[in-house]
Parts: C-alpha cells; sequence; structure tokens
C-alpha cells in the first residue's frame, strides 16, 4: 500500500518578505519522514483571505492530509480559521470547550480574557481541538486539514498532539554516500543505477566545498536491505 | 502603480524529505523586497515532472515573474530544464552557445565535456541564457520564468544576474517595535492603528523569550514618513 500523502500551507508575509526565514516546514517534513507519510508539497502563501482558501481547497483535495502554519492569534492579521472555516463553507464562531480552556489558562495567569484573546477560540463547526501545552489557544482539526500555530515552539507542541492521530506508512529511510567529484563525472554510472534500482530513489545533490566539487548522493526507500545494496555498489563504482 | 509581483518554485526531494533546509527561498524573498518586487506565493515541490510543470503553468500565468531553484544539474534526477520546455510547449536541445561556455570551462579545468555534462546544455527554444560565474552552467529564462540551480552559491551568483534584468517597483520599506505584552493585550489598538493606516501592512509576530510573551509588530509601506508615523503612534499607545 502506497503511504499517505501530505502537503503544507505556511501562512505569513514575515516569510515572504524575507523578515523570517521559516522553520516549521523543515520541522514538519522531518517529522512526517519519520512516520511514513510523504509530505509531497509546501506552499507558502500571503495574509490574504482568498489565497488562504484557494490553498486549502485545491491541497486537501488532492492529498490525504493538509497541515497548516500561522495566522491563528489574536490579531487582526489572524485570519486562517475563517479562511480554513470558508474553504469548507462552514460557520465559524466562538465555541464553548474553546473558550473554557481559553478562560481557565487566564484566570490562572491574570490576564483579561478580552474581545481579541477570545477570537482563539472561533472554532469552525464540526472541527476537533488540538492540544496546545505551551500556549493554550488550541488548533484544530477539519475534515482533512490541521490548523496550527506559526511560532515554532507552538507548531511543534501542536505537531506532537496530532501526529499520533494519523496513520503513517512505512518509514522512509535513507543513507547518503559522499563522493568527492563533479557531478558530471558521476551522473552516467548513477543514472544506470537509479534505473537497475527503480523501486529506490537516488538523488544527487551537489556542492562546492572550498573550491572542491562533490555532491552528497541520497538512497531512499522502504527496504533497509535493497538501500545496502546500493550503497554497497556506490561503494564500489566510486571507490 | 503597483509593484510587479513574482512567485518562487523550489524543486527537491531533499527539501520535502526534510534532509536539506532550504535557504534559497530566504534569500530570493529578501533580494526581491529590496527592488520592489512582491514576492507572492512559494511552492516547494518534488521531482515529478508533472508537478513541476504544472506549478511553472500556474504560477506564470499569475504572476509577472517566477523563480525556480534547483534540477537543472548534469545527473539523471535533474529535470527541471525539460518540465519548463513542456509547460510552454517548446521544443528542448542542446544549444552552440550554452554548449560552447561548458567546453570552454572543461577544457580550461581538463574535465571531459561528457554526455552527462552536455545536458545542462540543454536549453529550450527561444530562452535567453542566465550568466553563471560560479559553475559555468547556465539558467536560462523563458517567457517570464528564471531558471536556476539549487546549490546556494550558485543560485545567488545567478539571482544577481538576472534581477538587473528586472523592472522593480517601489522598495518595501519596514519597521519593527518589540513589544513586551501578550498580543491578546495589544490587539484592540492594533486592529484600530490598521484600520486608521490602511495603506500600509501591519503585522504583529508574537514569541515567547523565556516565559516572557511577546510581539514583533512590523509595519511595512513603501513611504517612510507613513511608517515613521505609525511607529510614534506604537510607542505612544503601548509605551
Amino acid at each position: 500500500m502506497p503511504n499517505p500523502t501530505a502537503a503544507m500551507i505556511v501562512i505569513g508575509d514575515e516569510i515572504l518578505s524575507g523578515r523570517t526565514r521559516d522553520a516549521n516546514m523543515h520541522y514538519l517534513a522531518g517529522q512526517l519522514t519519520e512516520m511514513g507519510v510523504d509530505l509531497k508539497e509546501v506552499r507558502v502563501v500571503s495574509d490574504s483571505a482568498a489565497d488562504i482558501s484557494e490553498a486549502v481547497q485545491a491541497l486537501s483535495r488532492r492529498y490525504d492530509h493538509v497541515f497548516t502554519s500561522g495566522g491563528i492569534g489574536p490579531t487582526h492579521d489572524d485570519i486562517t480559521a475563517d479562511c480554513v472555516a470558508a474553504a469548507f463553507d462552514r460557520p465559524i464562531d466562538v465555541r464553548d470547550d474553546a473558550k473554557a480552556l481559553l478562560a481557565a489558562h487566564y484566570e490562572k495567569t491574570g490576564r483579561e480574557l478580552n474581545a481579541a484573546r477570545l477570537r482563539m477560540a472561533r472554532i469552525p463547526e464540526g472541527a476537533v481541538l488540538i492540544d496546545n501545552p505551551v500556549s493554550i489557544a488550541p488548533g484544530f482539526t477539519i475534515e482533512n486539514v490541521h490548523v496550527m500555530a506559526g511560532v515554532p515552539s507552538v507548531f511543534k507542541a501542536m505537531v506532537a498532539s496530532v501526529l499520533p492521530q494519523i496513520t503513517g506508512g512505512a518509514p522512509l529511510l535513507s543513507d547518503t554516500q559522499r563522493i568527492d567529484r563533479g557531478e558530471g563525472d558521476i551522473a552516467g554510472p548513477l543514472a544506470a543505477l537509479a534505473e537497475k534500482f527503480n523501486d529506490l530513489s537516488i538523488g544527487s545533490y551537489p556542492f562546492q566545498d572550498n573550491g572542491v566539487y562533490g555532491a552528497n548522493i541520497v538512497v531512499r526507500g522502504t527496504d533497509r536491505a535493497r538501500i545496502n545494496a546500493v550503497m554497497a555498489e556506490l561503494k564500489d563504482i566510486f571507490a
């Protein structure tokens, strides 16, 4: 059975303006690979309602899971929850269980559950809350879309809450061989190897290291013995 | 006149598997912001011909410029040039001027211009070469799509070659105010400010710093005086 597939939507002008370097994509990619869910596509979109809704619609149709990052806080530029609700044509409003979580949290910390904070209890109808042990305001899952915060520490905590609910596949295993020769010198034998082991993915990632040309050959697959067989051949060919 | 718009396509399984953390998106985003080109969307797609061609078609129709990163080397997994040619329904073959660049380079460095390296001279019909002072093998521009290498040093060199050919807009200016209070406490006044200065983009980016909740308020626009006016009001309100 093929592995489940996934896509990610990173929401935020701060990434597209170059102000912030995204960290959540790299984190989620590693987590999904470990559990055998194939991340097939990531889209970074701006804080625009139409763009967010369109990406949610397109990707939720195409992949088994969609993970979003960003735009669920209390400020005016946090529009993700409303956009996801709109994408599925669902009403959205403050929900009692989410409000209760926030009320208990702010009472304990002596802060006011004001109108802005109450926005974080707006949940589309039919969604399931995603636990947030870091800052309490929950994410949510609706259909196959998992809506999470952008702050990396909160994103990680929500990923830890939601991934155990998801059925994984065969974890993607990999091994890497560094070859200190130009890609052009190794491309021929490498292509032959990729054809012979066509059940595996064999990628060549070139680098330049103080004027030395080389490539990391990364072999990926779900069968350790097959990967070992490629690695042995690689060593024979490029020794 | 509104600024020109752009999208980026990052090609590579190594990003989606979490093996590599992308660096080119962050770099290009900063460069485009400086010259007044609005980066509106980034897609990270796998080494799949259909996915690459579809992303090129969709984004080249929608935005003024599309920049791609990755998949133009000599190995079997380098399929970007062919996918871009297919997206525009153009023939692709080894081109004399690109071949001459490679021949001169490899003669000088005493390496062979073999069949694999010659693949890097495959250029879609009607494209304009993008200069690569780092490792010579050129990128290319076809229609509004700029096809560049994934190795960060080469990507940067190609960006430096291609951006001067592009007409920019009003550079996006920004200023940031750090406020050491929870977003929920500042959201109300901030929304009022965003409404008052609706020609600017006012974003709130929350953080947690050793248990302290705070937010960086980033004000973006093309008019320095207007940005300064917001910053002054921010200081008044949240002093």
